[in-house]
């Protein structure tokens, strides 16, 4: 009997890794000869970074560079196996400022570059970013100047590959760009959204007779304040966070062989399906008929195509509780433990 | 493929009759050839008459009479099988009062007199009295008087089998006696449930030294304000409601060919193993060695030696709700007939 076990992180509940090692264990305190393979796993938001080094290793190599408001600040990123994944949020998250007029004017992916160069004088072969969390609305031009360079002479990265990782299918301008999607929250005005989503346009024209890129009909180019765009500008290409990791993990390889799948979220619903990590598992796990049953903190009443992918999901509620007492880590431990041996008693016992 | 569901109603939410029919439809939509039967069950309490009447068929049969306080009305029991059914509360339920000083000292059983003479007059061989509910701390004394008898004369029931079926385990007198028991609830003071409990105590002696029985090693004799313990008086026994439904409706006999049992309540938790519909459903299933899963409004966190007897049990909840929201008789039912589906995928489907 081979079981793997990947489930997302609960946000606000327990990691990728507690609830895989929860779940591992309820299932060889029902099957003491069960062989059960646990991958942490992410969707290139929260938590890929610690999913990628628990599966391939690597080491934080601190960089000294400027965070999105220009201060001085230590950032980390990881390098593993000739890979260099950088989480953005680490040197421009939006956590590292308080939005208002001037950051949404000011913040700059600027920093970036340094974690760039570094990564690149060690010798890596490809960059990983993942997006998401960011405080800047600079449309990546930051980064592409920190590179030493700007729209009109793109910076050359010596063939490394570059990837970002984005958890938004959001263009560069317009009505779905990123300074009219996400500038409010980042302390736009309506008038400096309108005046930064002109600025975006601009540069969706100029990149489009230069270069023939159109970053409008490329999905992710909105993410994270338009550094997905800039990501294409380098060369690079937007990617499912879920894909990439799993392809990182070679986790397929895995699952070919075994007799059930786990995987789940905190909430699964008509979201799941946008490849997050139950539906791109789900997925897999179909291309080699291999069953696949979800744990969830919660279920939505409209799962869309996961539901006909998955043999069966589940929520770890166990009665009505308030959401705060649910989500305590220690409930839901104790919650996905009890689901799990209920469900391989129901699966493998006669 | 046989499945047999025998759910207890989820008090305040779906019936038994629901619950199964609901399940049954989940099953089949995953399984169409299953062989699906249910079973109305019910543990003595609320329900019991129904799970009867739906497996028995029978009528029921209009009494005039009057209630605990001596009010006329007309009251109903089952006939069904040359059995009568008698839900005492009909005559004598707390529902048909407001709980005072006066009605603790004077609600009487007098009244179920009526219904006993008439279904012996037509013939019936065993009556069943469903207790619980009551609004009587008489000690049974006027069920007796009714029937022409009291504590000294005791009333013949003419070779009539008498059941009582309770669902707490007080017997007739002192700290687990209905006086300090339930007397409270009643309407009893503290000096008036002494006075009460003395009376009973002495009903105790007398019935020791006349008949060689004692009320206070009987459990259940204490139920209904001792009405359990005049059912004694009477020649009859008391019993768990659970068996008596069971052997009634021939349950066993059904689930000795089956290849799974579905039962259920609307909380599990200690209690459950007090003779509750779960509990006795997963004693016959343990006895045939036919896997037994139990499916629950709410689970608490210690369900004793229940756990041990079933394959396993879930949670109806699919998400966090308040519970008057996750109580709704529509969402209970869609969120058991989606758990269903999805238990009876993980046991059968490959």
């Amino acid at each position: 009997m081979k079981i793997v076990v990947a489930i997302d992180s609960f946000k606000g509940s327990a990691s990728s890794r507690e609830l895989n090692e929860e779940v591992k264990k309820a299932i060889v305190s029902v099957l003491p000869d069960a062989e059960v393979t646990t991958f942490e796993i992410a969707d290139g938001g929260e938590g890929t970074i610690s999913a990628i080094k628990a599966g391939l290793g690597g080491v934080f190599v601190p960089v000294s560079t400027v965070d999105l408001m220009g201060n001085p600040i230590t950032a980390n990123y990881l390098i593993t196996s000739n890979i260099a994944i950088i989480e953005v949020a680490e040197v421009v998250g939006i956590d590292k400022i308080t939005p208002s007029k001037e950051t949404f004017q000011q913040a700059s992916t600027y920093g970036l570059a340094s974690l760039f160069k570094d990564a690149m004088e060690k010798g890596v072969k490809e960059i990983i970013l993942t997006l998401g969390g960011t405080g800047t609305s600079d449309g990546g031009i930051g980064l592409l100047e920190g590179l030493g360079g700007d729209i009109d002479h793109l910076p050359s990265l010596n063939k490394v590959k570059i990837t970002a990782l984005a958890d938004v299918n959001n263009v560069y301008a317009g009505p779905e760009g990123y300074a009219r999607v996400f500038g409010k929250q980042k302390g736009g005005t309506p008038d400096l959204i309108n005046k930064i989503d002109e600025q975006a346009q601009d540069i969706v024209e100029k990149v489009r007779s230069k270069y023939d890129i159109d970053l409008q009909k490329i999905p992710g180019t909105g993410a994270s304040g338009g550094l997905g765009g800039a990501v294409v500008l380098l060369g690079g290409t937007i990617e499912s966070g879920f894909y990439k990791i799993a392809h990182l993990l070679n986790i397929e390889s895995q699952i070919k062989t075994c007799d059930l799948i786990i995987t789940g979220e905190g909430r699964m619903d008509h979201q799941t399906s946008n490849g997050k990590v139950p539906f791109g598992m789900a997925m897999m796990a179909k291309k080699h008929k291999i069953p696949i049953i979800a744990f969830c903190g919660a279920i939505g009443d409209d799962l869309g195509i996961i539901e006909e992918l998955l043999l069966a999901s589940y929520s770890i509620q166990k009665e009505t509780l308030p959401l705060n007492e649910a989500m305590k880590k220690e409930k839901t431990l104790s919650n996905i433990n009890r689901l799990t041996k209920n469900v391989i008693r129901t699966r493998f016992l006669s």
